[in-house]
């Protein structure tokens, strides 16, 4: 941010137009690396130029955009995307719509070649998390308290407080990331949190960039091997696979990405397998289908595969249809898989 | 629960047909009283009568659903609508989809005169609470463990556990329910849940019921006025006036309504006191607001000057448009609004 500061004073005080100069964010320069397994920002540069009239308002966004940052992080303070654009108004800087201003959040990202989470910016969306895991809070007036996430038996909303808290302690060994929040209360419930040792995280659908940055720091701070249970549809893999893989818009964020997470269903083959009370694909279903076999993060196993077997069977099933076999299965369905990958 | 068991031998012992007599919750049967401010289920009575082959299924799937709860009350379990659904498949009792079980579970809470939560049964939606109040937990391997719902400035989840935990003390004065997440966050960063002494609860949009029974037990058992803040338009107005006057669909539950709770904004009048950044109303607004003038619940103040001033203005404003003067304005506004509630 002082860099960024400093260079806008130099050009000035050197009688040039102030200007700044960012990854270039266009899909020209956003390449997918196979060998790495993600996406990667290229060397091409974008540039900012008051100079020109075309660039004016979008510099004027954009260093806006930084003061208002550089105030939260003085502050010790975090803003929803939606308050800093209603913030906007208040100053007179002019954003058509929340769009936009998100879009210029994301440019400092690339900027600054970190995710808005750690400069205090968090969008609405919530995940939840629960386990043994005692964290400390760094957030302002809960500087130094304490808390074990295993405490409340409903799970602990993942926001701006626990995303930015430090690790301190677990007897956790495992971390499963999971689709749907009934599944999470159940394995909550069936105390498979302490038979298995794992730290659970409810993903609630497509998953949040806060809780995919709590699985990459368990699983790079405290070497937690992650896997990720989702429904045996083409969306629920979708969900598994960004976490692996990360995405095309938040390639310029690399804290995202858990190249080391595994999917463990449910998958289509697991359909028949243990005989799971079925829907059919609908056209939707099957037109990602056959989206996501162009898509070179679907290229390795169990990802083609499973594509094709669902393309086979033309069938899908929400990973709670574990049920029909009791409430307890899960548990057995759980260990059989995890246990496949050690 | 003993009782439905002991009608159904009765008749079986009498060589009768069994059957169950419930409240009748078709629309003829649900009326809204002006005077009590809420809507109340009839006299008249419907019947599952095994003898008549056109209810010989229904009757069935209520019989699985009884024997379902039962043993989720007696292991001190619980369990979402949808594992219901799918637990059904286990034995062989044939639900078309999970509305028909969703439905199912409906008549219980009518048969029982409780909300399903309080024999165990949850759905998946979730809501949030934050501030000064021990609860002491009495779910299944949580029971005597108690914790302050201060301790974690990311809010907890509303889930089974937290619903059915005992209040056990707080120093807060009043509850502020809250329609979105920023907003919510906002109130914890800025210490207003200190400085005004509040529990703060996330609705999430329309209000789940778990957060709709928390709000009416703070109100019941802790004597706490309730207050609601929701965006200013007619889906956050109807957010507030479920809260305080119900819903047709659980006119069978008075334990969902608090006639206490006052809404205390966004108004549409807000919009021009406040000089708030708004957008227009949209055709499906304005026709949401039409709907609502016929509405009995809101033939009272603030109700329906508010749907006339939308009307008039054809605007709307979300609350965190209040941010345009500062992230800490929402503070003073809150103290205005709240005091002349006093």
């Amino acid at each position: 941010m002082k860099e960024l500061a400093n260079s806008i004073l130099n050009d000035i005080n050197n009688g040039q137009y102030p200007k700044i100069v960012l990854p270039d964010r266009s899909s020209k320069n956003v390449l997918f690396l196979p060998d790495e397994g993600k996406f990667k920002v290229g060397d091409l540069k974008s540039t900012k130029d008051s100079r020109n009239i075309r660039h004016a308002k979008n510099f004027h966004q954009f260093m806006w955009t930084a003061y208002y940052v550089y105030r939260l992080l003085k502050n010790n303070r975090t803003s929803s995307l939606r308050d800093l654009y209603y913030s906007s108004k208040g100053y007179g800087v002019n954003f058509k719509d929340q769009d936009e201003s998100d879009r210029i959040v994301t440019d400092l990202e690339a900027y600054l070649g970190v995710p808005r989470e750690s400069f205090g910016i968090f969008p609405e969306e919530r995940s939840a998390i629960f386990g043994d895991l005692t964290i400390e809070y760094t957030v302002h007036g809960f500087e130094g308290k304490s808390v074990n996430l295993s405490s409340n038996p409903d799970g602990f909303s993942i926001g701006p407080s626990i995303t930015n808290s430090k690790f301190i302690k677990t007897n956790a060994q495992i971390v499963i990331a999971i689709e749907s929040g009934g599944m999470f209360s159940r394995l909550i419930e069936e105390s498979i949190w302490k038979s298995m040792n794992a730290i659970l995280i409810h993903l609630g659908g497509q998953a949040p960039r806060s809780a995919r940055r709590i699985i990459k720091r368990l699983n790079e701070e405290l070497g937690l091997k992650c896997f990720i249970f989702t429904d045996a549809d083409p969306w629920g893999m979708h969900i598994a696979n960004v976490i692996v893989y990360g995405s095309r818009n938040s390639a310029h964020i690399p804290d995202l990405v858990t190249p080391d997470a595994k999917w463990i269903g449910v998958y289509a083959s697991d359909i028949e397998d243990y005989q799971l009370p079925a829907m059919n694909l609908t056209d939707a279903d099957l037109k990602k289908i056959d989206e996501l076999l162009l898509d070179p993060r679907y290229k390795e196993e169990p990802w083609k595969s499973q594509l094709l077997e669902f393309k086979k069977i033309r069938k899908r099933a929400e990973q709670q249809a574990l049920s029909r076999w009791g409430l307890s299965f899960v548990s057995k369905y759980l260990k059989e898989k995890i246990e496949n990958e050690f």
